[in-house]
């Protein structure tokens, strides 16, 4: 017999909205450190956000609809920090470090909700902008990722019955259980969930990182999700993005003054935070650019996260800057976060086992890898690469190169003055998948 | 077609307990507030908490299999407050203030756990006790209490099929909408949930706390259920309990510390706590004895918990003492937390309306009102009138003697003892039902 909850029923009849956004909490940690930092010492700086598609054959355009993205990003409007999520932020203890949030902050972001957007629609693609106040804009990045993706996965399974959804969940689970279980074999091995910008769905992201709790146990370090940290009691994870340097080189008045940005960024991120918060994201403009002129007091930090340079290639490079540097690599961190998966884990940890610490912040590939698991060949699950960047701060262009030309950012003119400041050593093309 | 999560469906197979104590915080706050108290003052003092049953004709031993029983209590001792609990109590504002936890408290709180229990069974009937220091053993009270009442219901719907279950839960509701609608015609009433102990079981109460919440908005003050006000951002609410007179009484050296114990213990309250927290519960050894007695500084206190004796008559009783010593009633509280239903709530605010301030503590007819809702006569769904009392203190026997003596509990010899000392004025029987 089929048991239906009737009053359930008709009341999902009702429902005007399924919201994908539900809290303010559901966004990546860094936000909020660098939000704290934005607001304390950059709190009348204009920073624009723009959703940028780099799958240019992928047309977002025609496969969601621009109604139904406006009702989730008007939900994600209303939204603002709950009672309990504010006491949780004040309460916790991060990176085993009590009241990383100055009461200041916290009483101002109480108040906080999401700034106005503007959204067209041209040649298949959403033009997608957060104009505003840099310490407002910047809070839209995840949820404007998270809403699109998820209403793409939507979209993609509307067509579906429940036998295929069912089948399509099965081997989903089983893919990820697979990978799980290659990584329960890594002795010491530390895995985070950096996923949420590109899950399938919330409640997927939340089924993974489950999944990894009960499957690799102590070797699963945590979540950048604030949401799912708090409501699972895991460690908050993440620390700084391109953002920063990219503002920061943005405002520079002079070709001086944006050689140092990338310099200058890293003092402010340590007058508010230490230890293994003081990782530094070196390929703004590239890693190599980066660490030739580095100042010495950088090598002190705790260590590096690597985000567009390929892994081995990438950490070795630093490795031995450490070394002419006189730090030892052994009491140093790398954090390799782009574009992981098994496979690239497993060889990054080998390569380096023993030669410096590492930690691995496992992303799309965790939270949404979908291929092959729809009964009919779907396209429309796969991942793509779509990023919102800042791309104006106080009405100038901002710019990354990254060590990636593919990843590169900005007005064609901005990055070619860029290239001529920084340089264009040791840049390589590679593919962008996510 | 039906679908079926088989994954979850097989995952079912293998449980072996579906765990009806879930947290240390499903519990009443004023257990907690006591609890600081108790620790910081009486951290040496023993006290054994026994398990009444009043509904002698309800043969509880028979009704839930002591085995199940016994893996229910185990389960809740294997509890411990978690993170996200942790710091929530330390960051929420309790009654307007901020930290009303000392830090020293929580830090021993993080690694509470329940006490060892004692049960056999006697004539139909649990015999339960806890033994040990009363900072552990006062904290079964309410697990106690919702474990057996939920086993109950369980075990009274055992044999229910899917359908008779469905219109059993839509006339539960049904009814419990009918009284939401009839209190929320009472303007500014002040009504909350504090039917933890008698529930009908976890989720019902869940559902009936958010039922009010929808139905009478901000007249809905909070709940004393300390998770369901964590979760669903309320005010978790309440003050203290017999137990504090009664385990202080017990103590008393002599005839003189046993009249003065009513008094000494509001002392120790005031020590830790003010403003609307400072609510007298007047009945442990009859209210006429205590307004009697009472030194002036008594009637400074906010409010008063009139608990046994009849709401109007043990109300008008409150009033006039506070006039004869030369208060404003108007600038007082009464709290109504015995055996409250719609009628009796309206009936006493009608009565004392703009006399004095008035909040209703509404507990079993809210939370465990199935009375008529099986589709097949099942007594055994009506709730009962059980209790977990502290029955000795340091080995000498603690007495309640109530403004009801059908309420009083306690040694038959000792019950004697302070009806000497405190008299019997205006006690009278009433039937006790919840």
């Amino acid at each position: 017999m089929t048991k239906t909850d009737i009053a359930r029923r008709v009341y999902n009849h009702t429902w005007k909205l399924d919201p994908i956004c539900r809290s303010l909490l559901d966004t990546d940690f860094y936000k909020l450190l660098m939000l704290q930092m934005i607001w304390g010492l950059y709190r009348d700086v204009d920073a624009t956000f723009t959703l940028i598609n780099r799958n240019k054959t992928v047309r977002l355009a025609e496969e969601i609809d621009e109604g139904e993205l406006r009702e989730q990003l008007d939900h994600a409007r209303q939204l603002r920090f709950t009672k309990k999520e504010m006491i949780w932020l004040a309460g916790n203890t991060f990176y085993g470090k009590k009241q990383i949030f100055e009461p200041d902050f916290l009483e101002w972001l109480a108040d906080f909700q999401l700034p106005e957007y503007e959204l067209s629609t041209r040649d298949g693609q959403f033009e997608l902008n957060f104009h505003g106040r840099w310490m407002e804009t910047t809070m839209w990045e995840i949820p404007a990722l998270t809403i699109i993706n998820e209403l793409r996965s939507r979209a993609a399974m509307r067509s579906l019955g429940p036998f295929a959804l069912d089948v399509l969940y099965a081997r989903a689970k089983a893919k990820v259980w697979s990978k799980v279980e290659r990584l329960k074999t890594i002795p010491d091995i530390r895995i985070s969930d950096f996923g949420t910008r590109r899950r399938h769905s919330f409640l997927w992201q939340r089924w993974c990182v489950e999944a990894l709790k009960e499957g690799i146990g102590d070797s699963f370090t945590g979540t950048s999700n604030v949401l799912l940290a708090m409501d699972s009691d895991l460690e908050a994870l993440g620390t700084n993005a391109h953002e920063l340097p990219m503002v920061l080189a943005a405002l520079a008045e002079s070709e001086e003054a944006l050689k140092r940005a990338p310099y200058d960024v890293l003092k402010d991120w340590q007058s508010y935070y230490g230890g293994n918060l003081l990782i530094v994201l070196p390929d703004a403009f590239g890693t190599e650019s980066f660490l030739q002129n580095a100042p010495d007091w950088v090598a002190d930090w705790t260590g590096f996260r690597p985000d567009s340079a390929p892994p081995i290639e990438g950490g070795e490079r630093i490795i031995s800057w450490w070394k002419d540097r006189g730090r030892d690599p052994r009491e140093k961190l790398l954090i390799f976060s782009d574009g992981l998966d098994v496979e690239t884990i497993e060889e990054a940890y080998h390569h380096f086992k023993e030669r410096v610490r590492m930690a691995f912040g496992w992303g799309t590939n965790l939270t949404n890898d979908f291929e092959d698991c729809a009964p009919m060949a779907n396209d429309r699950l796969n991942a793509i690469s779509l990023v919102c960047k800042v791309s104006q701060a106080n009405g100038k262009p901002a710019v990354k190169l990254s060590d990636n030309p593919a990843k590169a950012t900005g007005d064609p003119e901005a990055i070619r003055h860029y290239l001529e400041v920084f340089g264009d050593t040791n840049r390589q093309e590679q593919k962008v998948s996510v």
